[in-house]
Parts: structure tokens; sequence; C-alpha cells
């Protein structure tokens, strides 16, 4: 089975859960500049939340640049992500109109670890039909970055309950972390 | 005519049904976790119908890569599959919100029956274009799984008016049923 | 330029279309079998606008499979072609909510005429493009179909002034004119 | 790394921000001509900004048809281009909800710049990646028509303030300039 079909549609639902955000952005009735503040709070996790699909979708991208063969476990797998990925835009919603308060925080970074989780469950199942001796099995096999990320995502749940604002600050950071191009696969692959 | 753009198409639709069914997942004024009490029915009943729209898509994917010529009828046949699948949100939606009610899980089954024999429509029309002699053809003949499949609907949405929650249990064995990968096509395909 | 991203891109809108007016039935708040009748006009316009968007998608489909080269102005006919499409959910809605009322009707029948002039204007820009000496060119050169197409639109829409019941029996008959398998272009394309 | 999938991601999401846009076209409750009035300025401004995206897509479709190889900067500035489009939804109905009010234009304008900054970033990063020497290089290294571009926006925007008229007027010939096809790269590469 080639993995055509399993882009194409993961790229339609990666592009309505990043796109059907801003249908949450609800426009105010007033005309004034004072009267988009209450809009600010969405438009933050809007911008956040964009990053993070925009993440996935880059490592989506990579993964399947690289591997060329799948089966069926393989396609469950990828739409256990794309299920994870499509609540987003409902925690990201709940946080934003929540002002980032505690559980909303916790939420969302329960979400994130979610879509990591089933992400790293299917570049396993991936790189086990491949064999384990690919160019991209040995390119990600340290899973340094992965297990640096789901630390920081458990912690950052847990810590949501004291301190949201350091939550966020986790998120951010394991965020930027992966904006930084994934150097172990370009160097590996080129 | 070749199957490019009909899958690229189906690709598109199928996205889309799968993904704004969160949108009815309106996000709760309260930022305390029993707030998301009431949201819950509707969560498992998107749930539910994720992974039914993700069995056809798979199947969609198998059958497309197995047939390769198509002719206007089946273009049509496709098009009823995609309208009976964009009903779920609807009858998912209304699931969700009345609690998994009597009458509204019958037309949930209605709705998943009407799928399936719109799918099956679309599978023999592309067989006898391709004149049943194909190796898909022999995969899928004998129609077991299908037949099995209708059953339980029918009979399923007839239950629904008397024990409801039976009929879900009854839905959920057939969406299992499917999720095991057809091995009947990948063996003779392989 | 060839057409593989503008047919991309076409499916992308049409997919979309197709499916967001499934979003205006909204879900009636009570659970008995009455409560849907309110949806009940509203799913039958949205039956209607289904079949014509499958029916844009399968002549653009058959289109774009015959004409290979096209140019800037081509592209902006064709996406002049996907706004007027781009709106059918919203007369489509406007006439589900006021029961088929005659002005609805009248805006229903005009929207279906832009589509289709803009569809002709596109058509006519491709043929001029490849030469005119096309497969395709000679295949639809007699419009013949499109002739009588328009001239029920223009009649359908003002006639929906005073028997709207009528008009949509006419808008009935043009689409089921079009589901029939465009055999000009299948015969000389074969 | 190719393009393709950026393309195809590219596609999805630029399909999804143009057709939204119409779901902010709310169906009036009466069913006569002039109930549909107050939906006119939102019209207005689903027009305008139907075009836009269609410009944007156009430039897009452009320029990958000249550019065949990038990397992960492209791909975040790709994201970036996505995103200020991803509010043109937004700014599009605040503008057309309060009748094209001084401060709604101008952040409407500033909006198109964000745009069109974020534009110009990708093909510049897109270009020094393939070097310099391309022939996309060459056909777009003038600029002249994205300065202008830039100049009416910044000053469009800045108008807003006092005439907001002159300034939609301003950012309208922006876009007739660019609806005409994009000579320099046609010229060029043929």
């Amino acid at each position: 089975m080639t993995t055509t079909r399993l882009e194409a549609f993961s790229d339609g639902v990666l592009a309505i859960v990043i796109t059907i955000m801003v249908l949450e952005l609800k426009v105010p009735h007033g005309a004034g500049f004072a009267d988009l503040k209450p809009v600010l709070p969405k438009f933050l996790s809007y911008i956040f939340s964009f990053i993070y699909v925009g993440i996935y979708w880059n490592n989506h991208h990579h993964m399947f640049h690289a591997i060329k063969k799948i089966n069926g476990k393989v396609l469950w797998a990828n739409l256990l992500v794309l299920f994870c990925l499509s609540l987003l835009p409902f925690t990201t919603d709940w946080m934003g109109e929540n002002l980032f308060a505690k559980n909303t925080v916790a939420l969302y970074g329960f979400n994130l670890l979610a879509c990591s989780l089933s992400f790293i469950l299917m570049e396993r199942l991936a790189i086990q039909h491949e064999g384990g001796q690919s160019t991209y099995a040995k390119a990600v096999s340290s899973l340094r970055k992965e297990r640096l990320s789901l630390t920081i995502y458990v912690v950052g749940t847990l810590l949501s309950f004291f301190l949201p604002i350091v939550s966020l600050v986790l998120f951010y950071i394991v965020a930027i972390m992966w904006v930084i191009p994934d150097t172990r696969i370009e160097k590996t692959l080129d």
C-alpha cells in the first residue's frame, strides 16, 4: 500500500483543523478597536494551536517523505493522530474563552500529550512495518526529542493546576524546539 | 476514466465530514471540569462517527487501490455514498444532544444502513464495469461481511425503539468487525 | 501551465461547498420524529443542491480530463465558477428556510443561471486557448444542451414569481438532463 | 524536499478560507428581497476577499510551478502566509458587519499588508534556497509590483482613519493590478 491517499486525506483534515479555529473568533458587534479586546485571548490561543498543527503537518510531511510503504495498522494509527488533532479547536477555544484558567490549560496540555503519544505510536508502527533498518528508522531512533517533549507535556499538564502560565511557557518551549527544522532527518536523508 | 480526481474529491468530502462534527462540540461557558459534562454524550457520539467515517475512508481507499477504471455510473454512486456520509454529522449530533434517545438511535442506525447500501451499490457497479474477473471482484465476491453488517444494521435500527443501548453495542460490533483490516483484500492483492 | 493544481483547488472548494450545506441543518431540540419536520424543507433543498454541485464537479472533471493546457484567463474564469457555486449554500438555505417562497426560488434560479453562464464562459476560454481543434472542442461544439439549460433557467427564474413549484420542477428537469452521463464527450473521447 | 505536499496542503487551506466566508452570510428570516439588504455589505466584502484569496492562490500556483526545491524555512514561511490569509474571514466579516467603518477598514488593510509581507518573505527565502540564479528569481527580481502594492497598503491603511472609501478603492486597484496575469513570469518562463 502506498502513502499517496493517506497523505492527501491527512492534508485535508489538517487543513480543516488549522482553519476552522478561526471560525471561533466571533466578530464583535462594535466597530472600535476596544471591541476587539475580548477576542484577544482567543486570538492568542489560535496562534498557539496554529503553530502546533503546523508542526504536526511538518513532521507528518517529513515522516511520509521517508516512509514509502504502510499497512492497515499505520492507517489506523494515522486516524488516531488526526482524531487527537481534531480536538485541538475545542480545547483551544475552551482555554481562550476562559482566559487560560487552570483546568482549561490542563485539558489543553493533555490534548497535546495525546497528539504526541499517538504520533509516536504511528511512527513506531511504520518503522516496524519497514523493518527497522530504513534511513528514517535510524534518523529518529534516539527518541531524545520525543522523550523530552512527553516529559514536558506531563509536567506542564500537572503544573497547570497551580501555575497555568508556566505550563503555557513550557508548551511554548516544546513548540519552538520542533519548529527548528528536524536536523536529524534532514542530515540523514541528504 | 481514471480514479485520481474521484479519490481527491472523496478525500476532501470525507476529511470535511470527519472534522466538522467537532464544530458541534460547543464550548461550555464555565471553566470547571464539571462544565464539560454536558459535552460528554456528544463527544462519545463524535468518537463513534469518527471511527465510522474512518472505516469508510479505509474501504474506499482499498477499493480504488484495486479498481483502476470507472464510468459515469460509478461517479454518481460515489456521490451517493458521500451524500449518505455527509448526513452523519447531523444524525450524530441529534443522537448526542438527546442522550441516545430511542428515535435518535434509530435514525442513526438508518443512516449507517444507507451508507452501507450505497457503498455496496458502488462496489457492484465498479466490479460490473471492470468485467467481474478482476482480483478485487474475486476478493470481495463472498459478500459475507457485507451481508452480516446489513443484517445487524436492520436489526439494530428496529431494536433501537426498545433497547437503544443494545443497538449501539451492535453498531459498535460492526465497526470493530471492519476496523480489523480487510484480510480478504490484502491476501488476494498481495 | 498544467491543470493539476487548478483541479486540486477546485476539488477542495467543491468538496467544502457540497458539505457545509449540511451545517445549515440545525439539529432540533426534541427527540421525536415530529421534531424533525421543520428540518424537512431544508433537507430537500440540500439534496437538490448536492445534486447540482455533483453535476458541476462531474462536468469539471470531464472538461479538465480532456483539456490539458490553460492560461491565466481560464484560471480566473474557474474562480468565477467556484464563486457562483459558493453562493449555493446561501441561496439554498434561504429557500429551505422560507418553504420555497417565490422570491427565494427566483434567487436560487438566478444563482443556477450564474453558475451555468460562468461555466460556459470558462469552457469557451479553455477551448479558445486550445485552438478550437481539440477533441473536447468538437465534442461540446453544438452547445445544444447548454442552450436548453440556460433557457430553462431564465424561464424558471421568471416563472418563480408566479409558480415557484413549477420552477423547481423545471430546475429538476435540467438536473436530470445533466445527471445522465454526457454521452457526447464519452463517445468522442473513447 | 519537493513541493507536492506543500501545494496540496496550501490548496486545502486556501479552499477553506475562500469558502468559509460564505458561512458568515447569515440567511435573513424574511422571504422578501428587502430582507437581503442587511446582507449586502457583507456580500460586497465577501466578493472583495474572494478576489484577494484568488490572487494569492494564483501567485502561489505560479511561484511553486517555477520553484521545485524547498527547505524547512520555506515551509514555515508558507505557514505564515496561510496564517495571515486565514485571518481574512475575520477581518472581512468585521468590516462587512460594521458597514466599512474606519477602524474596520484599517484592520482589513493591515491584514492585506501582513499577507503581502509574508508572501514576499516566502518568495525571498525560496529564491535564496534555489541560489538566486533560477528563471523565477530573475522573473520577479525587480520587485516593482510588490513595492507598489506594499506602499498602497500602508497608505490605504493610514488613510482609512479619515477616508475609508478611498482606502477601499486603493485596495481594489492593487487587486486589479494583480488579477491581470503576471506577464513577467509568463514571459520569462515561456
